[in-house]
């Protein structure tokens, strides 16, 4: 069999050097090329002495690859994403560009007209668990932002049933790598260590994600969510906490419990815990635990999950959208457990 | 003048060492006697060098004194608050014995039968801000639960004013020195350190403290909230995120925040924040940034809190009784800005 | 070829359940039988959520497997080791029973009578970099300390070559997981974080194993050590600096590194960085890096090295002892890289 | 009496900010004016929250002060301090510009000519438990740098008795915030948090500090320091280690703890602890504790001191120097305890 080729576009990012660990050690494909914003001409290992193990100098241009990750800020991804499907090559989409199927959303939250309408209707929203089908015959998947992950595969299973009403609230707490690389006085370590806040007050632009995705899985589409955000001093990790009423009748947390182990029954990467999880039992691994409840006195259910933003709200992902892209089976090269303590 | 004295029971608790730390500098009373569960026979500054400057002992019995703080657990406190107040010293309680004026509500929450019900009418639930006049002249005085503080000072403008629909979502994230100094696998280093969680899903003993006092205020009270505590990699620190739907018409953050000002003006420990708020601004001090918001899209009421949950949410809190107890003005002794960065 | 079979004697440490992550994933090896000292009876999910995907129930006792790595504390240790061997199985032991060859030493530093003296002779130091051709053939290794591999891999080079005067100055700067999984007040989060301090200023107990190691190498045995160990707030991860007077002529930071690089070349877990190197650059992977310079204003040489204390400087470093024992690859299961950021 | 008006140059920097902390709590002094090299014309409270209690505006020039804290870079300092000193207003400059004696050491280390040669003279190093008397007639106080501070107060009591060889080595371990507010990767919160390293391998800016002072104290001027500091993810803190081999005889560890008690017997900020100290125990606090002690083995004193480099590494310092300069008890304003935990 020839070999599988892929390549990282713009490396130097948190996603970018996630990516490669993950590619490096991946048995079916080869890491063949890899770009960055910076650091043209250098090799990786003298940039992130980490991945000194991979023998690839940071080029300007990707080389000839099968697939290629595009790792860039939104805005800027859509043309070399495009560029890319032009010369054959599958992309995978980190950036925000293609995940909003609606145009007039793109514009409304990331202040700019979409640059590429003509391959919106062709990329498909990277959560393998909810288009699996739909992701293995795409030559372009928009990768699920990371609060987007977590709070729909929390709350999938109870929309697509309809068993609460439509008033949603989700509140996220992500650590700081989710900011990324690049400098802010807000993720200098003296300012987020030892500190907890609520940011994007007036809105977060994954807000509309979770509103599309949730919104297809729902039997009416009145669903509202009231979307926060919040900062804690740890680099890796997101956890959120989902609250609904219950509508149409008492259930208990079995009923429910029951429910979401159905939904979720046969995944390798998203497991329903038997007790209330942690971000670290999912540091470094491509997991995302789920744990409704039931919050008796005032029949709300909550439902938490945790995953590590870099990984299956990232990186991970990616991966897994690559392996059902090229045919390979889902979990290959993602089955590191996470590292704990 | 004759010197007013006061003394700690149970010094040797995050919430006892935090008292002597604020009562050393206290211009207006002298600490005068210290007692510890453990560590008895031990000057202070031999258990805790940082309190070096404190030239007491720790004693098994506290000796005379005008007031006392009673930091131990719930449960044992009690006998020795009426111990106290039979000594006709008057007392300023840590514990959760007297927060709760519904003796039933107690038995649930702590499984026990009320250890001192003949002195729970009398006992005054001290969040200041809300009580004032009653705590000036108690003679017993049951010091809030860190997250209560937090979240009733979040919500009690729009409760008093009717303003929100009767189902709150209370999502708080606490620093790890809420948890106490006992040993505990959850709060061992590389357990907590990199790390978020939800826990307490089946009801936390803080939740019948919030809705007893902010049923007093409510003109209907049909309230019910869920709440749900986090743990979060920081030693000190409370955010809590409260949401509720606006009831009876659109109102503007403008509006919202009119409301708040004019219900906390000339408070010296709560402020309402121009900026969303950080725990960090808080660290070491008594003070509580509050920031309400209106999520437009959704109608929905956000109103976030800021604490040190051993200042305002323990220590701190017990000193501004203290000082209204004793006559003096509230903000003796607490002047100190938070400790930034 | 007949499965190669291994088993975990106490799985609920640190060590242990690190051992359990890279051996599940083990391509030559199945880690077939798993003991602790508590949770007898569960299943290694139930205990260590992470550790869900590894279908195996703790034991009260190890069942047939071909080695056994013993991750007990000293002491208790050596029983077990001397039990398994009997049974014809081989031991990498992670507790330092079988580290001093000389069994007074072991009465000084751990003030017991050495558990199994009959079996000290046949073990090896497992610093495979240092002891390689007898580790592989050894059917008992002792795994070193996390701290002395750090300053042995750091020092051997010009201790060999006799570049230095004999009175060398060890520092280390260690994570909090190094002091294990039992609580402490000194590892309670709240203690712990935003702290740095020194221990151990009687003396460590890794420092005979340096001397023991590093007086093997050295032309002349006059060796002196001042080894001080620090826990700073992480979670894993050492940090080790080295300094000694260079003797014998001037010496150029160039003529040092050459020489570190001509002694490690081929290694694959110890590289010779080409700047300054951090902890984070090995976290949760087997490498250790080194980084050797001259100060020359005093001519003194600073060797630094880095290692994660839980691979590298334990469970790691185990996994590559067994892999020499059993006749694998040395890196066998250990390719993966550093998780950073 | 007249009141006494202090102001801050540069109130934006991390220094800046602890000096308005502090300040603002002075009971002797008023600090009636701030600059800023950013946010001109804003009320320190709305860039810096925790400071909403201090009325006042961030000026472009110094108002009328009697005493000026100049928090700028070095090399920009200068100019700056010449100008109030004009002015006749007298000079506390936290930058490094007036703390070396010798301008050909200012010139290597700072890689300029010194900008302010004729002022040099009369600079007074404002290390105030070594300088007192010359600190309290001055006009013009250069601040000691944060490292400097602890490695200088550890090792004076044996370098001034000549009870070492002349060789000593300084690691120092220091929280994040001394690198300042400025944005850097190596600082950003993700590169920073579960991470140590050694760094300035080639010389930092801070030992000619060192010598210069310690020479002053020794018998005779022999002495060299190898001083290597490095990064641990806190806040707040430097933790020094002091390796020196004792000369001379036999010395016990009573003996030498004794030479120290007696040397800093008095002292409000420098205490030597009785048991090994932490940082954390002085976090917030002006405090330095000492604890020095002798490895047997080797026959070396190892001293280590703890400080928080905001407080007696910076902002502390420099208000304790301000006190002896205006007349005040050296300890005014700066009696608060340190906050743990």
């Amino acid at each position: 069999m020839a070999e599988v080729k892929v390549g990282i576009i713009n490396v130097t990012g948190y996603i970018g050097m996630e990516l490669a660990r993950l590619l490096h050690r991946h048995p079916s494909v080869r890491l063949a090329s890899i770009t960055g914003r910076s650091a043209v001409g250098k090799g990786i290992g003298e940039v992130f002495p980490h991945l000194a193990d991979i023998n690839l100098t940071i080029e300007p241009e990707l080389g000839q690859v099968d697939l290629a990750f595009a790792a860039l800020p939104h805005g800027e991804s859509a043309a070399t994403v495009v560029a890319m499907l032009e010369r054959g090559i599958k992309v995978v989409d980190i950036s925000a560009d293609f995940r909003l199927k609606d145009a007039s959303e793109y514009r409304r939250w990331y202040k700019a007209t979409h640059p590429a309408l003509e391959h919106l209707k062709e990329a498909v929203y990277g959560l393998v668990e909810l288009n699996r089908g739909q992701v293995a015959g795409a030559r372009l998947v928009a990768n699920p932002g990371c609060y987007p992950t977590g709070a729909i595969l929390a709350l999938a299973p109870v929309i697509k049933e309809g068993l609460i009403e439509p008033e949603i609230i989700v509140d996220s707490k992500s650590g700081v790598s989710g900011a990324g690389r690049a400098l802010n006085l807000t993720t200098h370590y003296a300012e987020a260590n030892e500190n907890v806040y609520a940011y994007a007050l007036d809105g977060h632009r994954h807000l509309p994600e979770m509103l599309q995705e949730l919104r297809r899985l729902a039997p009416e589409p009145a669903l509202s969510i009231t979307f926060l955000p919040h900062l804690v001093p740890m680099t890796r990790g997101i956890f959120t906490s989902c609250y609904a009423r219950l509508s149409g009748g008492e259930k208990s947390r079995e009923d429910i419990v029951r429910l979401y182990q159905d939904f979720y029954r046969g995944e390798t990467f998203v497991k329903v815990a038997v007790a209330p999880p942690q971000t670290k039992q999912t540091w470094g691994s491509n997991l995302c635990l789920i744990y409704p409840s039931v919050d008796i006195g005032t029949g709300t259910l909550i439902v938490v999950s945790c995953l590590d933003n870099l990984v299956k709200g990232g990186a991970g992902q990616a991966v897994q959208n690559m392996n059902l892209m090229l045919g390979f089976p889902e979990e290959t090269g993602l089955e590191g457990l996470a590292v704990y303590p």
